[in-house]
């Protein structure tokens, strides 16, 4: 095995791929190579062309392949709302809802002491950059700013922070999404924090 | 994020990675995108590279850059004793122990009758011309044939199937790794299957 080069180079590859230890990179390595060796080449040429093509969207941060991304050109969305999550994995899940029809900012992380992520990692003066000014001279200025961070202690951070800073602007209204029960769920099996918070939050 | 053309491509390539699924191939996409685009155009070389120069050996059967592999070139290895094994990564725990140096033979899978997996599909026939034949005029014809596949059902067929094959031939010898009680364990822990197994074999 050890003499077996591009054998452990790919297997080595393959570690830096997040959740995988020597024992999955091993078998991914040994499934592609003996089993699909097409999609071994997919892979490759898939890597090649998000790498070269994927940036940032120019208004909302998200990845695209344009300057500005499909959601943040689309005339039929409403341009007074910003929806702030954490990754586009969340703006999708949002997107799914089928709940939401304003633009989005995507921070592509969030603030984590503990990590080393401070405000500049995760872009925040572009957020502000964004709200302060519209990005056309004729746009409609942003008038909601929608906090859809997760509820874990970093995405709670984030979101304080972001509102922190937005407060005292009388022109744009900050909003956190709801904390509550779970749709479909029974309140005994509820953890008590989140309880506590659809009783207080209660309408 | 349905719009983004080359992120859905390298979402469906990862997802072709055994025991990934969607949510797992989008966190990877995002990673290598947001923070190892590095990593990901050294993952895109490996790959190409791997594809393109791994193949099997000619006389063992495991991946190798070569004709013939390191191992099965090696003059020091004895070249009466063949162990058996399924696939790579159990030649590698085996050359971990040190404790063998014979030769080797990788089915490349066992014989799985549920998923449609026969013995033409991991190459017994291989096998069985390798046993018959020197792999050079002069070379040690094999004298001991060590099945190694594992103690699943599956490995157990396959090992079955070799040892019925093989029956009856004077020539050559057809050993089973022993089955017993795991070094470092306690009995009270051990399921009842294999201390019977320990007991049956005791030496």
């Amino acid at each position: 095995m050890a003499e077996n080069h591009s054998l452990e180079l790919l297997i080595q590859a393959l570690r830096r791929l997040p959740g995988v230890g020597v024992k999955s990179a091993q078998r991914m390595a040994f499934h592609l190579l003996q089993h699909d060796r097409e999609g071994a080449s997919q892979l490759a040429r898939a890597l090649d062309h998000a790498t070269a093509s994927v940036r940032h969207c120019n208004l909302c941060h998200t990845f695209t392949e344009d300057d500005i991304c499909p959601t943040c050109r689309d005339p039929r969305r409403d341009r007074s709302q910003l929806c702030v999550v954490e990754t586009p994995a969340d703006q999708a899940a949002m997107e799914r809802t089928g709940a939401y029809k304003g633009l989005f900012f995507v921070l592509m992380g969030k603030l984590s002491p503990l990590d080393d992520v401070g405000p500049r990692d995760i872009g925040l003066q572009k957020l502000f950059d964004r709200i302060n000014a519209p990005a056309a001279p004729d746009d409609t200025p942003v008038r909601e700013v929608i906090l859809a961070t997760n509820f874990t202690a970093e995405g709670e951070t984030t979101a304080h922070v972001i509102a922190q800073a937005l407060k005292g602007r009388s022109d744009v209204q900050v909003t956190r999404l709801a904390r509550g029960v779970p749709v479909g769920s029974e309140l005994e099996y509820v953890d008590l924090g989140t309880i506590a918070h659809a009783l207080v939050d209660r309408r």
